[in-house]
């Protein structure tokens, strides 16, 4: 209240500071949350900056402070914060000190919790813009409050504090923005009931990294130089990382609801994947364009599945919590303080190429950066002493947007002196010299081009400046966010009841979070503690897989994974040997799930297989097209046909789409798989037939109770499901029972009932069609799976 | 002569050295060439170690060296090399004087010019056996002689000097064993006319190398750490080399005529990538099995071409050949001293790894060595300081089969620490200690497990113990010779006139001779000085090909070869743009002998190719099974779609084939493409359509005055060539002048006649249908050869 009444005075006197000259306007800024941690950290600093920056550029400027706390509490609070603003290194000292003088007496606290409150200070602002006889140019308010909070502050600025046409309103808003797609959308949806799109910044703190907002000008200024190398031909990879020394004390109920992929990765890293892998607009600063670029980039991103992360909780987190949320001793958290997360794009610029995004807390150094790491596709003739950094190109060439802290302590850019020296902003950025000691990334420092900014800048500052220039480029537009939360909450919903990987934190974690990508998926390169402290475990083929009989056939039995390899294996054997002797191997193989992890398998492990001799039948098809992701010839090209080389003359799809139509009987499919089988396979007896069983006890399409298939003298037959879709294509069991081999096989715990049955009926095909499995002449062997077998 | 009667006096008194005990029988060892080079060098030592490890055996030995040489002065020369013959440091002094007292004893010189020199070698041989009461166990004869004179001594072998039945005769051959895959043939012819295969050991001294010795027993050994790794999945790149520091001067000669590529790389390195890349056998020491992997690995080769190889001749050289062979000084040599090559297997365990042969003289250092490095796939978030050699997968994972000199000047196997400790032969290598300064490949010594041989042997020691034994796997059988002929010949005939690159020898030559990979082929990282010096010059696009107008419509001319690649660069480009517009490409490919080249360039050169998202057509189809060698579909099939990942769904034969019959006309093949193209092809408008023109002027399968498809409604039609098969399916000239682009390829000298005509001619299609190919709001591109253009 006496502050009030000494800037009233100062005000009438007509003496408060610059008001007078402001020929473009006023800007009023309320920064609601004024004596929170945040604010009190870097954005009153960065209001200060703004206002030193700003103080000649012809607008006039008042800052008032907003919180719940009742006026005198909060302005001696305010005033305390303040007080203590620094003076940055490049300002001279004598200016600092009066401008500092003058940005107090600018700023007033507020009290806004009621909607009269809000009434008042609009009120406030413009009684003293038409006591100074000034333009009103545009408010901004400024959230730095906690989420649950949005709405109502939202609606009191729209229907109390908006300014008078001509004059702009820009609200600006922290994270979290929700925490998964549904709530981030309800969120955009309120706030945009109260607010225009472009009157919303959402601030993502690392787009104003200096780094981080450096790499989009970085690719559009080196086009010339990128150009050739910024694909998937000579990227080998890219990480993106940010590091944390501290751990989550003091912030875990926050941190418990959130945990470090919404912290973290959700928005900060994949800020920075998008400046990486979006295609460049031709203008990189109009924000519209880099929005559409950037929309498309998360387009092409290869959807996340729970293999696509690898998790930890440092040890000490769960007393922490335990501790500061009043949970009970035995309270399990699962909530991530660190994660690993394997990125694909399907782009044809990125497909193939790695991005892994990394952070946790309680690590053991305190760094972040972008690192793109390109292929080494030279051999270097000269011996490896003789080289040197400029023109070598087997020296490891990196392009790294170094955020800051770590080893350099700076923000940075560094681009291997064998790839190409770049173009920087001359006024931004300069060439940094010295510590020639130092190894970044396996290299010495000097093997890179460094560039440093010439003036370090809190990312708060540049981010505040931005929003007075409206570059809302800096900032996260409502699609943005949204398409960020479709593509991470596909992970966060399957990763909930994931274990995590405890570690001890900082140095003592070693290589404990170490992990490794195979076949597009991550996992932690050591196995878990407890494996490694038991040297006599039995090797895997000791007893790995059981043999024994099951219906007086053959049975093979082991968890899943044995299984799938041992049947892999056997069916490459089987293949080998046929093409041996008789020069091709016919094999048909059924549709549903449990095969595509043989078929995988298949791909990936089995270099040998005959596949050049191998034919591929179907034992049977949904009535959809080839192309629908429902049909079985989909499935199986998807996990094994693309990826092996079996010639297109070799491969029989079921003719179920024929004359643009599916399974009408005139069409006469079946009969025409019936002459291909007659016209290829001796005797039409395939070497080797894959079935499966339905908890009905169906096999390939041939259904309980089936008109067609269990008998007769038709090979191939239409059959109905009990299930969508219900039309299907299906070989008989006569056909089947012809084939030189039928291995059955038979996964999860869902088939456990269906295979205790069969162990105890006899042959009923008309109740079970699998128990009619029964080669006249060949080999029937069972593939059961513990949890089949075992329940 | 003194010797003989010496020798003689001591077989009657009973007391020649040995040979008393010899139950198992006696071996005659002839070494043809006794006192050349190689003989002094390294053959007499080892037939040396070869008495001395094998005297205890049973066996007993007499030693016999020839030459063209008169006795006495051959005596003299052969005497003084045995004389200097060196005591290995692993055995006693004592034993080893003795030994090679006797050794000494029972050598002796023959001159070997004419028929009868060599009956009376035999009856020389056969009296010894008689008056000692022995029985012959074998002979071994080694020619270490000029390959001109292998015929003529073979001859003289076969017909004078067999063993009686019951003994083994073995002829030992060494390189070069032909210089193209012809000589090689006729070289082979000859021999196999007067020895059977077993009889023959071609020595490749190589394969007498411990560390290229132990590859496949490493790979067997280590089986159970290696399955999962060895294949293009982990495998980086993999690189055989050998270095030279010395140069080609007193061999000129010889060297002139071979080259680099001859010398080393068809024989030496070839050896140890088939020791790499063959599948394993189930048994590896068994010679049969083994041969046949390696001759399965040669097929999967890639074909080279004139790209896949970089090439270099050392200063010095010309002036040398000019010395040496009396050239005149404006003789250029286009000999190679230095090459690169680059080599692709196509088994799937291989496929898209690159596979680095190089080998050059005056290089900066001595060494050899393969090297397989392995992908990293980890990340690993501890900071590079606190990783440790075993743990850390960030480290780089190599396999080294260290050859000799260099660094280590030892032949070693390492393997670096974080992928696993090998599996080695006790008795044979042990486990490498100390010099941890020393860095190899990046890395210091102790970040690998190091085995180097427990008795350093020389090759040719191992590989005449192996002759004694039998061992034929150490040696190259005529197949396993002309297969790496057949390889490497095609290269060799299209580099004959490559220019070279000069390098001055040496540390000098610093990073003139680093080269690079792109798209499959190599070139040097340096552009040439004198292409430096004159920024000026036309850059290839510019001169290399010629544009123009041909029918009012764009010309594109070259030599054939620049053209198909113009052409094929084209294609990706108009691919990869109306993959970006529209999401998918729709290309119509021709039949014929010309795209034959053009499909094999895209297959091999293009990975940026959007393959994924393009359906490709056929423009016409011989009416004969798609399997039939005569299909226009299993031509394309065979050179390019066997080796790209087009979508089993995109690929669109003709339907020529159905019901088991060929093109007729009820079973409405026309109409099923015509419906297959409407349904999948926006406005049936192809994106792109390929096109010949034969010497008649008919283009798809549309010949002059054909009553279909010149005009009229119907899209596709069936036709009638006037040669062989004369049934046709064809795309209509109106569908096809709906197509966005046309690219008509004409190739070759044949077409010149044709060509002039069409330059002349307006639109008549019933003439030349060729002349009503004009896409009514498409574009036409013409892509002519200078040869059809010129004549």
């Amino acid at each position: 209240r006496m502050l009030r009444r000494v800037l009233c005075t100062v005000l009438f006197m007509g003496a408060l500071p610059s008001l007078a000259e402001a020929s473009q306007g006023h800007i009023s800024v309320v920064l609601l949350g004024a004596t929170g941690d945040l604010a009190k950290k870097y954005l009153w600093q960065g209001l200060f900056q703004l206002y030193m920056d700003q103080v000649s550029s012809g607008h006039s400027f008042t800052f008032h402070g907003a919180a719940l706390t009742a006026l005198e509490p909060g302005q001696r609070l305010m005033f305390d914060v303040l007080k203590k603003l620094a003076c940055p290194p490049d300002e001279s000292p004598n200016r600092c000190a009066v401008l500092k003088d003058q940005f107090l007496k600018l700023s007033q606290y507020h009290q806004l919790k009621t909607a009269e409150n809000y009434t008042v200070l609009n009120r406030e602002i413009e009684t003293l813009l038409r006591q100074e006889g000034l333009k009103e140019a545009g408010r901004i308010f400024y959230f730095s409050v906690p989420p649950f909070a949005y709405t109502e502050i939202a609606r009191h600025i729209n229907s109390s504090c908006r300014p008078p046409p001509g004059a702009w309103l820009r609200v600006v808003l922290e994270k979290p923005f929700g925490h998964d797609l549904e709530s981030a959308q309800q969120l955009a949806a309120d706030l945009t009931s109260f607010f225009r799109e472009e009157e919303m910044y959402r601030v993502d703190h690392y787009l104003g990294k200096q780094a981080v907002a450096h790499i989009l000008p970085f690719r559009d200024q080196n086009r010339q130089f990128l150009d050739p190398i910024w694909n998937r031909h000579h990227v080998e990879r890219v990480e993106i990382v940010l590091k944390e020394t501290v751990d989550a004390k003091g912030r875990t109920s926050f941190y418990e609801q959130y945990g470090v992929i919404r912290d973290v990765l959700q928005n900060h890293l994949t800020e920075a994947l998008m400046f990486l892998t979006m295609e460049l607009p031709a203008n990189v600063s109009r924000a519209e364009e880099v929005l559409q670029c950037k929309l498309q980039a998360f387009q092409s991103l290869r959807g996340l599945d729970k293999n696509s992360a690898v998790l930890g909780q440092y040890q000490a987190y769960a007393s922490q919590v335990q501790e500061e949320l009043q949970k009970a001793q035995d309270y399990i958290s699962t909530t991530p303080t660190f994660a690993g997360v394997l990125i694909h794009s399907d782009s044809l610029r990125w497909e193939g190429v790695p991005f892994l995004l990394t952070s946790g807390k309680a690590l053991d150094e305190r760094v972040g950066y972008v690192r793109v790491l390109f292929k080494n596709r030279a051999y270097c003739t000269q011996s490896e002493t003789l080289r040197d950094a400029e023109h070598s190109q087997c020296k490891a060439k990196q392009i790294i947007f170094y955020i800051g802290h770590g080893a350099l302590s700076t923000p940075a850019v560094l681009v291997s002196r064998n790839l190409f020296r770049p173009v920087m902003p001359e006024g931004s950025w300069r060439e940094a010299v010295g510590q020639s000691d130092l190894h970044i990334f396996g290299q010495p420092l000097s093997d890179y081009y460094v560039y440093s900014p010439v003036k370090e800048r809190d990312a708060y500052s540049v981010l505040i400046s931005n929003i007075y220039h409206g570059r809302k480029d800096f900032f996260i537009t409502t699609e943005n966010l949204l398409a960020s939360w479709a593509f991470w909450t596909p992970l966060l919903d399957s990763i909930s009841h994931q274990p995590l990987r405890l570690y001890p934190g900082g140095v003592e974690n070693q290589h404990l979070l170490d992990f490794e990508m195979e076949s597009g998926e991550v996992a932690f390169t050591l196995a878990e503690a407890v494996e490694l402290l038991n040297p006599n475990r039995l090797m895997p083929n000791d007893y790995r897989t059981i043999q024994s009989k099951f219906r007086q056939s053959p049975l093979v039995s082991a968890w899943s994974e044995d299984l799938i390899s041992q049947l892999a294996s056997d069916i490459e054997k089987t293949a080998s040997r046929t093409v041996a002797r008789s020069g091709q191997f016919h094999l048909a193989l059924s549709g549903g799930s449990s095969p595509v992890v043989l078929f995988q398998r298949l791909a990936r492990h089995h270099y040998a297989f005959p596949w050049k001799h191998t034919h591929i039948w179907l034992v049977d098809e949904r009535c959809v097209p080839l192309t629908d992701t429902e049909s079985n010839f989909f499935s199986l090209h998807n996990h094994l046909l693309q990826s092996v080389r079996v010639p297109y003359f070799n491969v029989h799809p079921m003719p179920v789409h024929l004359n643009q139509r599916l399974c009408v009987e005139e069409d006469r499919g079946t009969e025409l798989y019936a002459k291909e089988i007659v016209a290829l396979v001796a005797n039409a007896s395939f070497d080797l037939v894959l079935l499966g069983v339905g908890t009905d006890g169906h096999t390939a399409s041939l259904f309980p109770k089936s008109e067609n298939g269990l008998e007769g003298a038709q090979t191939v037959v239409l059959t109905e499901s009990p299930v969508k879709p219900h039309q299907r294509m299906s070989l008989s069991l006569p056909l089947i029972n012809k084939a030189r081999q039928v291995f059955v096989l038979v996964l999860g715990k869902g088939k456990h009932d269906i295979t205790i049955l069969l162990s105890r009926v006899g042959h009923e095909p008309r109740k079970w069609p699998i128990s009619g499995v029964s080669p006249s002449s060949g080999q029937l062997v069972w593939y059961v799976d513990y949890e089949a077998l075992l329940g």
